[in-house]
């Protein structure tokens, strides 16, 4: 007998794991607040509206907000299921759960799966969204094993990667590793509305690789940061003491350029933050890798990209990545090929070999 | 009689600039403090060692530190000559120049090649690392048209689009463009050394993205902040009080949840970033262009972005740009395609036909 899964709120994750559920044949059934974004979720494939029967194990999908009031809901509606959440935040859910439900918590096994583009809704949930990614699982000292294991099961079946934290760790490292970053890349893309059109003309891709993320949603970010505040806090004070730091260096420097330990202080703040970048995994979590690179000119003409990725494959080279940097006001882009280092000066030569402008 | 352009400092930059001019059939000669350095800038094409006829132009590539001084050398040295120098800082070049040489001051036109990929080396110099490029021309008020002209007439020959600013609206703009970014990169990588390695692990492209830049040298970096310190003061401070608004309003919602207001704050700051981030040019200097975006699953085996690429093209569809993204742990990977908006449905429905995986 298939495992039978609930979901509540059918937005994109809880539509995108019920159609990765549905596919592997588990049961599915479908709850939402609004009637139109269930039966949305089940005209696509994501399960059905048979919500009677008692589920083994309740998804809660709901906005970070409510989460934690719909799992005690949840808990306290089907006494023999398991619950989970997917909300990005874990100690406030978990924190919610615990004032609400507290005789049910073994019940309860928080998580977080690490998908998702920043766009909303069911329309926009694939099967395969987690594919590959990492799915978090929170439990707390009080969850059952077996409950531990359901949550596993499902993180499984969408083909992820489960690792387990308790959930400060966890809203720690998002802190460090996702909120962090996404505060930064707005503050500095908020500086661009100071500046003139000439100015912001000099874009280069450093900034556009700083501030990509700085095109995200005011509100779904608010409410993120807002139900992290207590872990994002320190992360925050710390890089304003930083900052500090920096900006009186750069005082010292500008009202006297000999300024001794100012440049000291910058190089360390350069260097520490490469020991910092250097931490990242690479490619599939492997450590990370110092790739062979290649930089390739693009004229943008149509079918280049092509005519490279061709002769890329006829040189028999697998490629790791890609960047395109555009290049403004001319015809041309630039291509950065990443490789594995041995074959770095194969790739070159068969490059140049057919025509390409190959820079380092 | 073509244009005898005499370059001091065979660096990445000077060699290329060499590369480029010599291509045009311009004369080079080439000067570097260390022989080896200018004897290998003409070994590989960039010109030539005889320094001794008097040269139209100087293009003066030296360090940072020490440009000032040897524009003002180079202004002294050959009466007739116009002096520019590539440095990526205007103020500070113009302001020595001026307290060395304010008799000749005429002659001298700072000017910016927005170029290089942060390499050194004259082996890294490429002949069309400036086709497409901005070079900023930076005259000062005493500048002579014909200086001008002349340095432009150079930055053409590159292949590069021109723009003209004075000194101190081009370190305005690239502190905000160029090193705030830097600095805010390296200030959140630099928080990835504090976390655990499963918290790293954990990292998205959202981090990826704003600490690419942090992997930067530490002393050509501290060169240029310092060079640039009186403009990127009140841009460094002015994110300083925007990030100490969010660390109030994070503290006070910690505090205290309801904590009326301060969800405002956040909510204005992700606003805020994303108005800025809008003000990028898209590809080639035009406005910012909404393209129409397609994520493409990839599977992670050798040849699979070349049957994408030729899937796109069977399609007869441009690609305006991509990103790819991995995926830890699992052997796929996620190829963001950007097309014009009108074809992007055009576009799906041939990847899916060819029996691609393809998101929202």
């Amino acid at each position: 007998m298939s495992l039978h899964v609930r979901i509540v709120g059918t937005g994109l994750l809880g539509t995108s794991i019920g159609l990765a559920l549905s596919r592997k044949g588990f049961r599915v059934s479908l709850q939402d607040i609004s009637p139109t974004a269930s039966a949305l979720a089940r005209d696509l494939g994501a399960g059905s509206l048979d919500v009677a029967a008692a589920p083994d194990l309740v998804v809660v999908a709901a906005p970070p907000d409510v989460v934690g009031q719909v799992v005690a809901d949840e808990l306290a509606a089907w006494p023999s299921a398991v619950v989970t959440d997917v909300a990005s935040v874990k100690a406030s859910v978990l924190a919610e759960v615990q004032r609400a439900a507290v005789e049910q918590l073994h019940r309860y096994v928080g998580s977080h799966p690490m998908a998702g583009r920043e766009r909303s809704g069911a329309v926009a949930a694939q099967a395969d969204l987690f594919e590959g990614r990492t799915w978090v699982i929170c439990p707390s000292p009080s969850s059952d094993d077996t409950a531990i294991d359901l949550v596993r099961r499902v993180a499984d079946a969408a083909g992820s990667v489960t690792v387990l934290m308790d959930a400060a760790e966890h809203d720690a490292a998002v802190a460090a590793v996702s909120h962090l970053p996404q505060v930064a890349a707005s503050l500095v893309a908020a500086r661009l509305r100071e500046v003139s059109d000439d100015a912001v003309a000099l874009s280069g891709q450093g900034v556009r690789d700083v501030t990509r993320i700085a095109a995200s949603d005011p509100l779904m970010w608010t409410q993120i940061l807002s139900a992290n505040a207590p872990a994002l806090l320190p992360v925050i004070e710390h890089l304003a003491t930083d900052l500090e730091a920096v900006r009186a260096a750069l005082a010292r420097v500008a009202a006297d350029p000999p300024a001794e330990g100012a440049r000291g202080v910058l190089a360390h703040t350069i260097a520490d933050g490469q020991l910092g970048h250097a931490r990242i995994p690479g490619k599939h979590g492997a450590p990370p890798t110092a790739y062979g690179t290649l930089v390739v000119v693009i004229p943008d003409r149509p079918g280049s990209l092509a005519r490279l990725f061709h002769d890329v494959g006829e040189a028999e080279i697998n490629l790791e990545d890609i960047r395109i940097e555009h290049a403004r006001g001319g015809p041309v882009g630039l291509a950065e090929l990443s490789v594995l280092p041995a074959v770095t000066e194969r790739l070159r030569d068969a490059l140049e070999a057919a025509g390409w402008s190959v820079h380092d």
